[in-house]
């Protein structure tokens, strides 16, 4: 039993000695995913997939409590709609792949595989609405969208990835903003409470906004190697591409206007957020909420022993299936005790029930805890509420972690070479005074390649300087390596 | 009123004019879709796509009762998976859309949409299955695919489309056949209870089979015009796809085998079947499961009375939805309630509940129901179960009703004179003998263009001499035109 741990437990290289290493081995391991011989795309396994289908079910009941609707678009965009939103193409241009020839025929017009929707929408959006009554229009589609990048990380920057994009146009600049923040809370809202990932909200600076945006809101979450996640946007788009689609409406007052429009999304990026936030040496850890599985049960003992355990923990697993509580058993014969722990653990499984001869006797059993590796005996007639509350301790325990982890790896930096210390040897996020310009944002990035995060709507600190020209600062930015 | 009524009501081809023209008109006016710029691209508008999801929560939860989870595999497949399957690839190739160029450059090798994902799921279950203990295998995955279609028609037949896909791998024939026959029969119930579509349950003759299976089984439901449309099919697959991927497990006996995998998928042509099978002159007829609005609130009564009356109905409103019924309330007092009872009308909501200043006196509402136009007086202490009994009285009536419509379009033919009449003057299914040779089969499709939907498990009769050549039948086939 020794040996087998010991061997199992050497394929995970740990976090100290390469992350990256670290975070491709347990994605395999924990069999969440698999490469495909698709250059950047990846077939999502069943835990993984779980795991989005549980994002997707509560961000959409936020959507629909919130009034929108789901849709669904093509997902071929003729190359002619690109050319309507100048910065949009531009940012986008480079990472299309194209239709040339289907059925047999070469296209009379490429097809971009659409990287994102809002020049289809906007297209369809013109002659949808005409009247102010036709507004807002709110909708929301859950698709997959492709972006041919030059590297590539599974979850995190796939060819092929999955997401779901928000697309609302109202009659006043005022309406789009309100709605462009409520995503920004929704979002923010389901990573820190569903995800227990913490998350810095602010607005991205102009270099780093969406292609054809006014302005772009973003939440950025810190890895445990102290590199950013972009974890939500949400993008205010103005009137942008309203005019490129020529999307007007009739107002009360009979006059032709355009239209402001929003977007906003998140990805299934999220779940590579997920394992980089909360994952250890041992595999993943997964939050209760989204883990596909909250509790294993773990037959342990003697042989002869064998039967009345298993029929206990059969009858323990039906009762807490029973509760709403997703349980899984595990009590196979040929793989030890140990074994299963490890492997578990390593599937990052909040809670392993263990049940055996000893606990029949005193009607309890031992919860163990994969976030904190905390060892209780609860008795067998509290369990359907004591289990509950250990899942709700968990949840609220890996955010707070998180969030502590995130508060030691900040720092405030007053030069350029202070930054540039953080960033190298300290690794995190480094929050600075900006005075706006381009030129100084591009001198911390050419420094240490860490950019700007986003400017934080709540700053712990307000530098009086920029760190780079030492001019007055407008701004607090965070600065950090991102992924 | 009336004129706004009859403006509007003109508007829908009627189906005994022009059956094509009458489903076009109204799922446009209905608002269910809207055609794309992208050929043969159409965009799923709220609607729609609610029904569509509606059909997935319900899909899905039998698939998971019996053991299948969902995974996503990638959108893109190398070119040279399509050679590993002789059939599958003259079947595909014809219809595929190709991706040459990706992020500036020409790629190496082309690129397919996916139009099924055999190929790229028998790749990877090569690399994960590899002994007895793997087995069975058994995925699903809720995806878009892309047929480059020559005639394309919304929902029926489009170039993309959205659907289900599962694939399964076995140890034995015997466990593969049975998997397609359980999936066959999650359909069956899911399309005849849910949708309220009668299907008839049978094999595809070897030419309609799906390119590259051993067998396939197919349900087929019959139109209001008496055209058929394939809604399900599962297939057997043999060890077709086995060999051509190397799917080899080591067995139990330390030998290496070919597993036997299946493969089974609805779409959302279903959306179409719908439409097809239970709207009228006056537009949608939904069924109460899958409608996105089962009940409609309309005040009624004069002006001075609205006050109380849109209060009652609010209350109304509150008290359904909590009930769980999805319920929608149109108070708006620019449009004439004639002009609302012809709107949900046409989009098909299954019940229209009336309240007006009398009804409030006598403590009751109207209930109208679309599918026979029926109304009853219900006393609202009794509303909340009067009205989930209708509800089922309607769902399970539009199934007997449309099973009714279909008996009372089917027909026997003993010679092709007599199917051909059947075809071109009756319309419907004809069933008829067929001695089980692909020329029989031609000869009927040259005749009329009818084809063979599927050798009936259960046939109302067996004739005894093929419909062509008038040898010994061997089967007796249900043709017909078809979608």
């Amino acid at each position: 039993m020794a040996k087998e741990n010991k061997a199992f437990v050497k394929e995970i290289t740990p976090q100290s000695e390469d992350f990256s290493r670290w975070y491709l081995d347990v994605i395999q391991k924990a069999d969440l995913m698999d490469y495909s011989p698709v250059r950047g795309c990846i077939v999502f396994k069943p835990d993984a997939y779980e795991m989005w289908e549980a994002c997707q079910r509560e961000l959409d009941k936020e959507f629909k409590r919130t009034g929108h609707r789901n849709a669904y678009f093509p997902l071929f965009i003729p190359e002619s709609f690109f050319q309507k939103e100048k910065e949009h193409v531009e940012g986008f241009n480079p990472e299309l792949p194209w239709v040339t020839e289907a059925g047999g025929d070469k296209l009379e017009e490429r097809l971009a595989i659409r990287p994102t929707s809002e020049t289809m929408i906007g297209h369809m959006y013109a002659q949808w609405i005409q009247s102010y009554r036709d507004l807002p229009l709110l909708l929301n589609q859950w698709a997959n969208v492709v972006r041919w990048e030059k590297r590539t990380l599974p979850f995190l920057r796939t060819s092929e990835f999955l997401w779901q994009e928000g697309h609302t146009a109202h009659a006043s600049e005022e309406e789009a903003r309100q709605e462009t923040m409520q995503m920004l809370d929704i979002y923010t809202k389901f990573v820190e409470e569903f995800l227990a990932v913490p998350v810095i909200r602010g607005q991205k600076t102009p270099s780093e906004k969406f292609a054809g945006a006014v302005d772009t809101y973003s939440i950025e979450a810190m890895m445990k190697d102290g590199k950013a996640l972009q974890a939500g946007t949400s993008h205010f788009l103005g009137q942008n591409f309203a005019k490129g689609f020529d999307i007007q409406y009739l107002d009360k007052d009979n006059q032709l206007k355009y239209v402001y429009t929003t977007s906003w999304g998140i990805s299934t990026r999220l779940l590579g957020a997920l394992i980089m936030v909360h994952g250890d040496d041992r595999g993943l850890v997964l939050p209760p909420k989204v883990a596909p599985t909250q509790v294993v049960i773990i037959p342990i003992g003697p042989q002869k022993a064998r039967a009345a355990v298993v029929e206990a923990a059969d009858s323990l697993f039906a009762q807490l299936r029973d509760a709403g509580i997703r349980v899984r058993m595990d009590a196979r014969d040929d793989v030890s005790p140990g074994w299963k722990f490890n492997e578990y653990e390593m599937r990052g499984i909040p809670v392993r029930l263990e049940i055996g001869p000893r606990d029949l006797e005193n009607r309890q059993v031992v919860l163990v805890r994969r976030d904190t590796g905390e060892k209780t005996f609860v008795p067998l007639d509290e369990l359907n509420t004591a289990l509950p509350k250990l899942l709700d301790d968990i949840q609220v325990n890996m955010f707070e972690t998180a969030k502590k982890f995130r508060e030691e790896h900040s720092y405030v930096a007053n030069t350029l070479d202070e930054l540039v210390g953080y960033i190298n040897d300290q690794r995190g996020f480094v929050l600075a005074g900006w005075c706006g310009s381009a030129e100084c944002e591009k001198a911390v990035k050419d420094a240490c390649s860490a950019t700007s995060r986003n400017i934080p709507f709540e700053a712990p600190a307000q530098p009086a300087h920029c760190v780079n020209c030492q001019q007055p600062a407008k701004h607090a930015v965070w600065f950090a390596k991102s992924y």
